[in-house]
């Protein structure tokens, strides 16, 4: 069976940097099977990788290696790090870009912080620094870590090498703030616009066990749309769902809802249970 | 031999929607070869994916199975299909995404509707109504079928699946009205611009076969171009030629055409047959 | 062992060009593995897909069909080749797009021509001229060799038929007037930039070689930029480098350095080392 390597940059589509990073991990591995995730992250947006990562990295087989390099620190002190949980391996700086992907495995609640800051995960997922050379290109350039450490990395985890050895074992990797749904003093849920897709759907920080029912109002903008839609073609005009990522959705049947509302992403989002008024 | 599975939607390049598909088919069938087609349909543009998609499927292997999911009809009444054809399976929502794909197969004539419509297809094309969710990813959610039916019926129609397991036999599928040329009382022929490529060039619904010899004029905007070239370096202004898709085209050499005429899909274009003058 | 082909067009990602190709060469060998490397250099821009593909051709394994097409003349009397050196095949038109990809295998320098010329190579790199239609798709059209001559040879190429059954052996192949940078009289080096990446990056032709020590300064635009950084996060503001494709970059931490600079390919850049002055 081949193996199956994922990739997710801010490499964008006009040069080659991705293909560089891919001939170097077929250079190692040519049974390799390699799928793009996306590389259309704005430059730099760690956030923004860490969402659209977490959107996708679920669905693929188990023992499916992910490499993530949305690296603004690269050829800096920050680490790098392999992280092996059940189902998977991920291949990435240490800087927050698993945030979204680690959060079924950590091992406190976490939802207080405003900086980034260490999290200590559940025993089932191990975390290892990137350090041991042997396993690199060479020489290492300052400026591009994805193809000269982490896709050759990936590509020798990919022929069964051992996480341990890369490097020694962590007890904690990096964390973003991310948003996270308030309780207002009303009873009203405040969430926020974290992601806003091709289709201008506005994607939040509500997910489904935030929401006790079905006959809800939403406040967004300065718009109030009633009621929980199933699908994109309901009613004529703005929408709410819960959209196929586990995150309640703002759209606009047959249009674009973000265009419409001019909305960005961070805008808040007040969700109202009828019951509770 | 591993199965290929091409894909064609509208789901950008912004997103990992693409890849969650990818990953649900590649954890059903690992063996598969993925194959995109283009991602960068506008939305929900069922017209403009049927067009992109039927200049690219009939250059694939034998057994090749197509996805198509345009889908602004997700989760409601619209039907999922199968089409299996001598040469290639299709999956695909049943609302004409499949039209210019299907036009080789049509039982007969079909260039009088102006809506939506059904047809029929000649005996060696079987249409299959998806709805057996056995073959389905659970839950099925409403809003995103490319990920949960359409990608994983396409992964076990790659196992060998026979089409029959995923739901009964159709008499009919859905077609749109697609622009055809039309005979002017004066002889000349009058196409439309179903599709601007990213050169710049027009293509029309003029086929080879309405072209009846090489001494020819075309009117396109205010212009008036003679004679048919073979490639696109001839002269030295706007150019005419049959297309590599087999669609009379108007192109300009070493520049974008559609920006020196102000083009737009749905625009017309006269030809004239100079013997018939 | 999957035989790898990579893919280098002007093609863009709104059209299934690309596809058609894709399937065109699976057709002839569904065993290939398929690995893109731009196709988003802009409409027939020889000189920049040469550039893009050079920054990834060398870290492919070796054996590797890399099929470049960027092809304003397509269906002209320019010349279609195979290129075959020590480590990789090129299947491309013989426009100049190999031009950075060859340089390695010059048989003298090249650095005085202002025009398109032909240049030989160093007796290791054999260089044979597309003309058996045998391997060609059938019927070939006027305006898309990629899809009809460049890819069904790469293809065949792939299956193990050897360069010299294609075509007869050519003595020389076409190169671009490369830019190279210039000795100023007061010692400095005029350089120019060749290319801004999705970062805004300005990446310049000043190479490795011409850097002889760290104590530099560089003009750009009207700024003025001291010594050497390692990686993209030093100081906080514009920085010069050593990027990873191994010439001199302009960059600024933390965004966009050709937006802050206005800066434009072929724009100069001077490069002053400090023990000359």
């Amino acid at each position: 069976m081949e193996p199956i390597i994922t990739l997710t940059t801010d490499f964008g589509l006009v040069d080659a940097y991705i293909a560089a990073m891919k001939g170097v991990i077929l250079s190692i591995n040519p049974r390799v099977k390699l799928v793009d995730i996306c590389h259309s992250i704005p430059p730099q947006n760690i956030r923004e990788a860490a969402f659209i990562f977490s959107t996708a990295n679920t669905f693929f087989p188990i023992g499916t290696i992910h490499l993530v390099v949305v690296d603004p620190g690269v050829g800096t002190a920050r680490r790098a790090i392999i992280l092996k949980t059940p189902t998977a391996f991920f291949v990435a700086p240490d800087n927050g870009v698993l945030s979204y992907a680690i959060e079924p495995f950590l091992a406190s609640r976490d939802d207080e912080s405003t900086e980034l800051h260490q999290v200590e995960l559940r025993a089932e997922a191990e975390v290892f620094n990137i350090t041991n050379p042997r396993f690199w290109h060479s020489p290492v350039s300052g400026t591009f870590h994805g193809r000269d450490i982490f896709g050759p990395v990936a590509a020798h985890l990919s022929l069964g090498v051992l996480p341990r050895e890369f490097g020694k074992r962590l007890n904690t990797l990096t964390m973003l703030p991310l948003p996270h749904p308030v309780q207002d003093t009303d009873g009203s849920v405040i969430g926020h616009v974290i992601h806003i897709d091709s289709f201008g759907n506005l994607i939040t920080d509500i997910k489904r066990a935030e929401l006790a029912e079905q006959a809800i109002t939403v406040e967004v903008g300065n718009r109030l749309i009633s009621g929980l839609s199933r699908t994109y073609s309901e009613g004529d005009d703005l929408l709410v769902l819960m959209g196929s990522s586990g995150y309640l959705e703002v759209a606009l049947k047959k249009g674009n809802a973000a265009h419409k509302l001019h909305a960005r992403v961070g805008d808040t989002v007040r969700l109202r249970h009828l019951s509770h008024v």
